[in-house]
C-alpha cells in the first residue's frame, strides 16, 4: 500500500463548504501517478508508444465530508493486475484517520489511436506484480 | 428523462487530448441540478434550513472518449426514490449517439450541520415522484 | 460584441460561497472559443497545421463576487489585431447588469511545436477585422 | 520569499498538452495559502469573524508552457502592504529555472457579508510586515 498526502485548498472546495465530490477523483488520480512513479513507470513515455492508461470504471463510496485546509491520506492498493487492466483500492482519510471516501478503480491499458485495450506491457505487468 | 447539453471546451481535456475522467462528473451535477430546477427546487433555499443534497454513491462506466469541442447529451432519469435518498441513472451520449459514459449515482439527503442523513421533504418527495 | 451566457454550478464555486477567481478564466476562454467558432475559426483545425493560440496576457479586476445558480453574461470584444496576437476585452455582468469580472486578455499565436509567435494566418485575420 | 513546490497531473493539463492557463491561478492561490499558514495566519478563522480575503486585482504574464509531471517552484514574495490591500508578485519556475508564470496579485480584505473593503487586523498587518 501506498500514501500520498493531499491539502485542501479553495480550489478543491465548493459553496456547501466541502471538498467538491468530484475533485476526489483528482486526489486519487495523482496518488495513483505516484505509485507508478515510485514504480519507475512514466505514462508519457509509454503514450508515444501508443500505450495509455485510462480509468473505465470506478465505484465509489462518499463516506464523509471534508474542509478546507485539512490533510488528507491516498491510500492506494493494487487489488488485481489482469492482462489489460489493473484495479486499485483507494481509501481517503482525514487527520482522525476516518474514512472519507473509498473508490474501486479499474484502469484500462489502451491504443489511445485505436481507442482498443492492449495488453500490459510485460515489463510494467512485472513491476506491478512485484508491488502488489 | 431530462436531456441537458454539454459542450466539451479546453478546461475539460487533458494532455492525453480527450476529457478527464472526473469532469463527467461536473457534467452530471450540472443536468442533475437543471433537472432540480425544472421542478421548482432550488438547492441553496433548502440548506438555508439545514437540507442539503450531497452524492453518496456512484458507479461508473466510462465507455468512450470524448474529445474538444464535441457536444455531449447528458440524459438524466430518476431510478429510485427512497425516504432520505434518490438514485439517478445518467447517460452521456456523442453527436452519433454512442454512450460515451454512464453512472448510477445515489443522492442522499442530509442535515450539512449534523452531517446526518434526514426524510427529503414531503413537497420534494412529491415533485420528484410524479416527475419520475 | 459577442454576448455568452454562463450559469454558476457548485463546481464553479469555492467554500466562500461565491465563484472562486481561477474559474472566471474558464468562462472567459468558452466565451472566446464561441466567437472564433461563430466566426468560422477552428482552433483544433489550426493546430494540426502547428497554429496554436495561447493566453500571454491579462490583466482582471474582480469586482463584485458571483454565486450559485446565478446566470452571468460574458461580454467579448475584439479590442486590437495585431500581426500574432489578438487583444481581448472581456466583462462578466450579473443578472443585476453589475460588473461582476472585467479582464483584457491578450491571445498570442504561436507555433506550438517551437514555441515560438507567427503570425495569425491571413484567412483568420480578415475574418477577425470584419468582426471587431 | 517563500518557495512552494507543485507538481504537474493530469488535471492541471488540456488537449494542447500543457497546463491550462486557468490553474495556474490554482498554483499560486496554493503558495499564498501555505505563506499565510506559515506565518501563523488562518483565513478561515478570520472568516467567522467576517473578515475575508479576496483577490481583487491580477497582472498576468503567461511566458512558457509547462507539460505533464513537471515539477514547478512557485516563489511568493509580499511587494506592498496597505491598509486593507496586499500586494503578491508570484514568479513560477520550471525545473531549468525558466520563469513559466508571472504574476502581480493584489488580495484585498473584505468583510463578505457587506462586501465592503474592511482594515487587515493589526496582528496581521504586523506578521506580514515582519515577514516581507
Amino acid at each position: 500500500m501506498q500514501e500520498f498526502k493531499v491539502k485542501v485548498y479553495y480550489e478543491d472546495t465548493d459553496a456547501g463548504g466541502i471538498v467538491y465530490h468530484a475533485n476526489y477523483l483528482k486526489f486519487c488520480e495523482r496518488a495513483r501517478t505516484e505509485l507508478l512513479l515510485s514504480l519507475g513507470i512514466e505514462q508519457d513515455g509509454y503514450l508515444k508508444q501508443n500505450i495509455g492508461f485510462v480509468v473505465s470504471n470506478m465505484a465509489i463510496d462518499f463516506k464523509l465530508p471534508a474542509t478546507l485546509h485539512q490533510s488528507l491520506m491516498v491510500q492506494t492498493k493494487i487489488l488485481k493486475i489482469k492482462r489489460a487492466s489493473i484495479e486499485f483500492s483507494q481509501f481517503i482519510l482525514n487527520e482522525q484517520q476516518n474514512i472519507v471516501f473509498h473508490a474501486n478503480v479499474i484502469v484500462a491499458c489502451i491504443n489511445p489511436v485505436k481507442g482498443k485495450p492492449v495488453a500490459i506491457p510485460p515489463e510494467i505487468l512485472e513491476v506491478l506484480k512485484s508491488a502488489s
